[in-house]
C-alpha cells in the first residue's frame, strides 16, 4: 500500500555515509560532476540484503536527498518506500536485471561519450553492410581494461592483451522497454558488466558499490579515448 | 523612485536557500563553473508572483551576492529595488519575453557549445543556399532530448523520436534590440523553450526554476553532442 | 636592503579578502582550476597605491600563501619585502610595462587555447607568406568580444560588429626579455589590454582586479572558441 | 612479519597534512579531478628518509585514507606496515627504480593525453618504418617545457629552444614486467624524469613531491597540447 510505503522512513534514515540511501546521494552529485547525470538524466540502484535502493525520476541528481529514493522489496519487487509526489525510475526493470545477474549496485549514465561511442559503431556497421543488433564495442591493448572484470564465471580482471567488448542494445521509445534486449544482451555476452544503448547510454553493474564505481569510470575512460583516437584517425583495435 | 527602490531590501533578505535573491546567486556560481557565464556573460532571472528578480549586468556572476539583485513588479516593469551603482540586465526584456509565455525562470548562456551550433547551422544554411531568418538547430533520436518538454500546448516531454527544434535569431548590435526577434521566434515556434542567438548564445525557459535549469543542462548536453557528433561526421538528423 | 625587506609582514597580513596579498592567492587557486596556471607556470600582480603585490616565481600558485607574496614599490621598483628562499617572478618587468600603462592588475596565463591560437596564426601567416613581427589574433561577431574594452582612450567595451585584434609578439628564451617587445606591441595597439606571447600564452591587464580576471576570462573563452572553430572549419572573421 | 608489519601505524599517523601518509592521500585526490588516476588506476610512491611510502593497488584513489598506505624500508625492500586486506601497487619495483636514481616522489598517471601521444608517436614511427624500441615523444619551443628540469647531471630547468625528449617504452601484460625496459629507458636518456608507457600511461619522478607533481603537471600540459596541436595538424617540432 502507498500510504504504509510513504511511512516507512526508517530505511532510509542512517548516520552511516555508506548507508545506500546516503551512498546513492553521493554517487549522484559526483556522477554529475562527472557529465553522467546532466538534466535529471541517468540513474543508480544499490541492492543491499533483500532492499533495492533506487533514484526516483526526474530529479536533479546532484541535489538528491535520502528522502527521495524509493525502496523495494527485491523478492516480490513491490515497493516498502515511496516518497511522495515523486516517480519510480523508469529505469527499475533494467536496475532489476542486473541484480538478477547477482550485481550489488546498477549504474546508468549519459555520458557524451558513450553516446559518441554507439553512434560511431553504428555508422561502421551501415558502412561494412553489418547488421546493428549484433554491434558491439571493442577495444584493445589499453591498459585501463585491466580495470573491467573477466565475467561472472571466471576470476580476476581482463588483460592488457583482451580485447574488451561492450554490447550495443538499440534505443526504444520508453526506457522500460529496453528490458528485454538488455537481458538478451546479457545472455549473448554472459560475461560482460556492461550495455550501452544506442543513441541513449552505458547500463554498469558490479558485485557491489566501489565495483560497479570503479568499472563505470574505467569504461567511461575507454569511451572518451575511443572517441578522441577516431577524432585522430586511430584504430580501437590493432586485428 | 530610485531611492526608495534602493532601499527595498526586504525583498531580497531571507534565510531560505531557495528564495530568489539566494537561489540566483547559487545558480550563477553553478553555471559559472559551466562555463555559461564566463567574464560576466549570460545571466539568470526568476520570477516569485508578483515580482521578478533579476541578476545585474556586468559583475562577475560566481561572486554575486543577493545584495547585488534587482527586483521588478511584473506587472508594471517598474524597479521595487535597484542595488547602487549596478547596471540592470540588458537582458531584461528578454527575460520578460520569457515571463509573458508564462516561465517562472528564464537562463541566459553564453555557452561555447551553442555559439558553435549556431555556427555549423549557419555555414550549413550558406551551403545550402537558404536564408539564415528560418535555420533552426534540429536534432533526433537522442535520449537526453525526452528531457525537454513537448510544448505548452501539450503535456509532457519530447519523445526519443521526436525532432528537437530550437530556433535562431541573428545577433543584434544592443541585446534589448534581440527582443522583438525573440518574440517573433516564440510566435513561429509556439512550443519552444529555448531561443538560440546566432553567434552569442541561448535562452532557455521553464515553469519553474528546477525545469529551466534541467532543461538549460539538456540543451547544453545536446549542443556539445552535436559539436562532437559534427568534429566526427556524424549527421545530426537522419532524415 | 633584503635583510629589512623580509620582515616588512606588515605589507601581506590583513584580514580583508581583497587585500592584494589574500587576492592574488584566491585568484592563482581559480586560475589553477582554469589551466591556466599548471605545474607553477603563469603569474599575477596587483597595484595597490604605491605597491605592488607580485606571485613568486616557481611555487605551485594553488597553494600559494599571502607570507609567498613580493611587494614593491612603484616608483622606485624596489623590492619593500621579499620572502626568504623564494625567487621574483621573472614576469616582474612584464607586469611593470602594463601598469606604466595604468593597469591595476595584470594576469599571466599558459592557457592552451592562447598557445594554440598562436599557433594557427603562425601557420596562417607562413601559409600567406607574412612576415610574423606582423601577426595578431583576429576575431569578430562573438557577443564575448563585448568583454573587452574598446582601449585606454575610449569609454566603454567592443560592440559585436568591431573586430577584436590581440597583438602576438615572439617568444624569448628568457621570459624578462619579453619586456621590450610588449611595449613595442603597446605601442602599435595602444588600445589593446592583452598581448599574445607566441607558444607561451598570454597577458591580460585591466584597471582593476575585476576587470583585468574577467577580461582574461572572455579571452580565453574567445581562444578556445576560435580553436574549436578551426577544428570545425569555421572562419573567424567574415571579411 | 605480517603481522608486525600490520601493526606499525605510527608509520602513518600524523598531525602533518604533509606527512608522506596523508600527503599522497591529498595527492590522489587532486589527481582524481585531474583525470589521472580513474577507476583505481594509477599511483603515487613518497621516500621520506629510509622510508617509501605507497598507495594500494586496486581501491579508490580519491577516497584513501592514510590508514590503507603501505610503508617499505627502502634498504630492505620488506615491509614496515601493510595495511590488512589491501594489496600492494603493482608499480612498486617501478617506484623503487625512480628511487634508484635519487627521486623523492614517483606519480603514475593512466593520463588519456598521455595515452594518446604514445599512439600517435607509434603511428608515426610505423608510416616512417622506425623501430617502436626506439620512439619517444618529442616537443619543442612551448613555454610549459621549461617547467622540466634539463637532468640529473646538469643544474637548472629546460630552455624554451631545448627539445623535450620523453622516451616510450612497450606495455606489459603485468605491469611488474616493466620494470626492466623502464630501467632501460633510463639509462638511455640519463636526464628524464619521465617514461611514458605505450597505452598505459606515464611515470613522472621528481627529488620530491612539488618537483615530481609539477613536472607531472607539465609533461600532462605538454601531452595535451601535443594532442590539440596534432588535431589541428600542427607539427610538434620545427626540425
Amino acid at each position: 500500500m502507498q500510504g504504509s510505503a510513504q511511512a516507512n522512513d526508517q530505511l532510509i534514515i542512517s548516520d552511516d555515509p555508506y548507508h545506500p540511501a546516503n551512498h546513492i546521494c553521493t554517487l549522484c552529485r559526483s556522477f554529475y560532476n562527472l557529465g553522467w547525470v546532466t538534466g535529471t538524466g541517468g540513474g543508480t540502484s544499490i541492492r543491499k540484503g533483500p532492499h533495492i535502493f533506487i533514484a526516483p525520476s526526474g530529479v536533479q541528481k546532484e541535489l538528491m536527498q535520502p528522502e527521495n529514493i524509493f525502496v523495494l522489496d527485491y523478492a516480490t519487487t513491490s515497493y516498502l518506500r515511496k516518497p511522495p509526489v515523486l516517480k519510480p525510475s523508469a529505469c527499475t526493470p533494467l536496475f532489476m536485471a542486473a541484480f538478477d545477474m547477482g550485481a550489488g549496485c546498477c549504474i546508468h549514465t549519459h555520458s557524451q561519450w558513450a553516446v559518441l561511442v554507439t553512434l560511431l559503431v553504428e555508422r561502421d556497421a551501415a558502412q561494412k553492410g553489418e547488421k546493428l543488433e549484433d554491434t558491439c564495442f571493442e577495444i584493445e591493448k589499453i591498459e585501463q581494461i585491466k580495470g573491467i572484470p573477466q565475467g561472472r564465471r571466471k576470476q580476476g580482471m581482463l588483460g592488457f592483451f583482451d580485447k574488451l567488448r561492450v554490447p550495443i542494445i538499440e534505443n526504444t521509445a520508453h526506457e522500460e522497454d529496453l528490458t528485454s534486449s538488455l537481458e538478451a544482451a546479457m545472455d549473448r555476452y554472459p560475461d560482460t558488466y556492461a550495455v550501452l544503448v544506442r543513441r541513449h547510454g552505458v547500463y554498469v553493474w558490479g558485485d557491489d558499490v566501489q565495483k560497479a564505481k570503479t568499472q563505470a569510470e574505467s569504461l567511461d575512460y575507454l569511451f572518451r579515448l575511443a572517441v578522441e583516437m577516431r577524432t585522430l584517425g586511430l584504430p580501437w583495435t590493432t586485428s
